[in-house]
């Protein structure tokens, strides 16, 4: 059977795979500056973003990319509010502090920064002057952590709190095409993102690229810091070109929505329709997701037992224990997930 | 009349400041090497310890002892597990995540590391192998943010949970002096810390001396690594002969508890027993005492109102808005708190 | 006609691209752990260095890799000896001082750390203790940043100094392939450099691969810090299974010199032929070549007014101005370049 | 006989410590802030420096200055450029590469920044764009490291130059009172570099204070900066008023040159004086003086064997080895040297 790990253990998508292969034997220049594909690449992210003038640019994955973001958006002594389950947080074995910076994680538990939450890290961090980390910038991930999708409402009510403070907010977006295909975005929209954001990146090495993420800047510091950091911290490609051939490709096409939708939208649609279908057969078989599993990745909660089997079987993963012991465990579909695959899958899970 | 403000309002103790002028006029080579009076003031020390082969340094100030001391025994990807309310978390502008270390608060809510709470964050950040952080030491302070004072049982639980994981026990004695001379100590004693830290500091900037921090060492990462480290990181004296001068002057004299108590011991004593006078009277006046308040910092929950007014009279200071709206307001002693500052404070206090 | 840019203006070699292709569908665990490419790649490279139990880790380019490996093997308030023009000192803005450490220059001019300088520079700083930064690893490249070849004899000189006074030699290895395939290397083999070097990397990116460096490690140190630095610092590819797959295909053949040699040597060399070829040509219509241009890299003094005509026909960079006001020029052929694409050259350079 | 080892072997000068005792008792809130002896203490610095509207901030020592200024004046990615013999490069263990910045050493041999050589350095290092850390500072340090002054002259040359390339010029003032009133100085004065440098410090350490530098502040990113990156680095002293204290009685008197000259200048008059006694009485005995010896280091090439004779007669220290074989020895007067302990020094001197 197909494993269900997670979106990233195949290869590229064909759209991207035969973009490299056709592309090889070309000549470019390095490290991203000047090449045809990249060049291109930047047009159609800033067409999608619907913003002519933006900053585009590359990186090879998310750590690098998020770290280099934080590292360029704040001074030495800021800090980054964020959930405490953030990726930036718990899962990137601590490269903010390791350019110096501070994670404040608020109490959030859902994995959505909440304005109340920000708002109380922030007075505390700011109550005793320079003897504290100063936030100076707000990390979100959309996806969250758990899968969740930001709708307009949500998004709009965090930036507003941190437009009051004069905070950028940065999008961790290594799942963002999945979000933004998802109904629960109710109107939350790439060009909103773009208009509204410092900073953010859309993933391409969890939707279909063989690597890769495309940072988009709004915020001027950012901006002017990134092409010396990205450097810095070991993060420019000398084959720069391979970023702009693979994104050249998952963005050439139409908007979301539209009839020729582009690669990258119509590869995470397959990841997330894929993945309802997984949602709706397990919870027709009485099983428990954990919360609604509006995206690609779907949780639920499973007897261990249970849950060791869809281990074995598909390479369910297991995030934590939860209060009633029970298990959260974790079923991913990507682009490369087909009807036949969820199939066998729900096959197995009726066996159960 | 007196403030109350802080255990560092004044300049220093009489013993001090008396071997500070007698020396003055000395030549003394720099830097803490090989002056008479740091070999004297390190080897009352070790004596004081009952460690004659401990290493032991000097430094300026608690956060330049603190980051240096984080900073040897952790390597770049290495954590500390302390309490939320730690200075090194709270209090320190980042300071250990500006030399590229990750803190990793546990939930302790009391000022005391658990060491359920200590393991619990220890699985979870070594669950996920290299993505997380890892824990690599344990940083307490005695007395804690709060006031709380060390017992041996206490202390012991958490070496001996440590020990099982091969975790250095790092003690913030910005107040040492204070918490071992307290009954609350119940058997805690400098010799027994000595014995099982890795490495602690005996504060001298908040218990009579102009500035400075004695450093006790047993591990030997932090023994290599601590010569370079406070260079590198800003923090060794031109004229270190004034941190030895300063520190003989402080444990020229008996151990603790013996007739001829050394002035660390006795300047402690003076401002833990005027702060018993106070808190005593105050609780007899009706003032409500914010846990035990077992060392020189008294905490007390007062309508604001009545915080306010002593804020006014005697400095206090405010440190948190309690569940119940009343204010958590500290007032501190000093070694240079006499009988009649107290009465004073308590006179005030009854007019309320 | 084709660029000489350098040896990234290309995708992979065909080899590897096929690698690519063939294994894109398969499912492999991320983060280069435990996935069957990366397992045989590992063996693989073992083999050809003949070190059965050296670490093998995987980068994705160089700047990366040499961040981590300095990372790794200096404290805090170490420093790395190099000469002037080391990558790590002149082209990686600053990379080594953004993880906290720093570079000590010898005077070196040839690119070639010297035994002598070496001694020089580690007396110097070692001279007044923790003032300085304490030398603690040698770095070097082969070939160097001119296309320097180290020879066996060079080598061992400097290893027999570096093991005399206990410092790892730490060898950038970006082009290791050139450089072991020359003439020039005068017996010096990988394992020979697998025995001596405390760590070292086979460069991918410039040799062939899509990307992709492969890291060697002796020192224990390096080998307990790589996996989370690599991390912590941005470079672990979700993807790890493509830095397997590109190392498999790279090593998959016989030994440097065998009749079925690996693409690894294959492939360099061909742009070393494809290069000297080119040298000698070019020496036989009077052009000046800078040095005995031993490897993959040819390095021309040329007048102003032809190396211009180089920089617009084929892409040749000017690296510096010579003190008799000549251009040292740089023409780079590959893997990819064909003998076609020499005489092509050759017959530009006829008209000049 | 008294040692002419350096200017820190003493306590306080008489001034300085008369004003701590008396002051002793004071009670004053922390960290100088708000405090009325650090906010007179600025006042008198920014009447002496004829800028009303200066930022005035206190430090403890040179290297906290040091690096928290260049911290403050750099980004991630940015380098000072500086002498070889910079004591932020030599002496300082690293601490600028340890917060993540890089020194870019000129090749002046002579302790000045040329402005030739800076230009060198500039273009070498923006040559290639971001591949290289970008210059973004000038370090010079008056008196420098072999005790010579800056005249006006060069010190306009050198600010043009960087005013040119918008550099702000930071200038190390360790020994800053010994340069201004060092005949050398031809005409620069206090106020001209506080009119042109983006920030500088004047030092107490090595001219009358216990310790202490006071910063004076022009660059409106260090201004930001320097209040967080003082307590982040761990250079915020508690008892701040003690660095009032001191600064206050430091300059509390008229301006150089005048009838009532303020001990800083006064003291270090003395300095010089006592040092211009020593230079021309040994002179006179045919001992070779090492450069004009403008201030009160003094350095002589010796033979070894003579050299020794000082070092073991008043701590003498020798600095390196010239190419003739002789030894560069220094010779130190301070605050504390007598005409007596001078006329000592020549009689041993005539003995050899």
């Amino acid at each position: 059977m197909r494993m269900f790990r997670n979106d990233y253990s195949e290869g590229a998508a064909p759209e991207v795979l035969d973009a490299l292969v056709t592309t090889n034997y070309e000549q470019h220049p390095g490290y991203t500056e000047g090449d045809a594909h990249c060049t291109r690449a930047i047009e159609l992210i800033r067409a999608a973003c619907g913003r002519p003038d933006a900053t585009v640019e590359f990186a090879i994955g998310g750590t690098s990319t998020n770290l280099v973001c934080v590292n360029g958006l704040l001074r030495d002594w800021e800090g980054v509010i964020c959930t405490p389950d953030a990726h930036i947080n718990a899962h990137e074995t601590g490269a903010v502090a390791a350019t110096g910076r501070s994670v404040l994680p608020t109490r959030d538990t859902d994995g959505f920064v909440s304005p109340a939450e920000a708002e109380r890290v922030y007075r505390y961090q700011t109550g005793t002057g320079r003897h504290m980390t100063r936030p100076a910038m707000v990390y979100i991930s959309n996806t969250t952590e758990l899968g969740g999708v930001w709708s307009l409402e949500r998004f709009d009510a965090l930036c507003d709190w941190a437009d009051a403070h004069e905070l950028p907010v940065y999008v961790d977006g290594a799942r963002m095409a999945s979000a933004l295909v998802s109904p629960a975005a109710e109107g939350l929209t790439l060009e909103h993102i773009a208009a509204r954001a410092g900073a953010f990146y859309l993933g391409g090495t969890k939707n279909g690229a063989l690597f890769g993420e495309a940072v988009v800047i709004n915020d001027d510091r950012l901006r002017e810091a990134f092409p010396y950091l990205i450097k810095e911290r070991g993060g420019l490609m000398a084959k720069g070109r391979l970023l702009g051939v693979q994104f050249e490709a998952l963005f050439d096409g139409g908007a979301l929505g539209s009839a020729d939708e582009a690669p990258f939208w119509k590869l995470a649609r397959n990841a997330n329709e894929r993945a309802f279908e997984l949602r709706d057969a397990l919870v027709g078989l009485g099983f428990s997701p954990y919360g609604t599993c509006p995206s690609n990745q779907q949780f639920f909660a499973m007897e261990s037992a249970v849950a060791e089997r869809f281990v074995d079987e598909c390479g369910a993963e297991v995030f934590q224990e939860l209060p009633d012991d029970r298990l959260l465990t974790r079923l991913v579909c990507s682009w490369a997930t087909s009807e036949e695959d969820v199939a066998e899958l729900i096959a197995f899970a009726r066996t159960l």
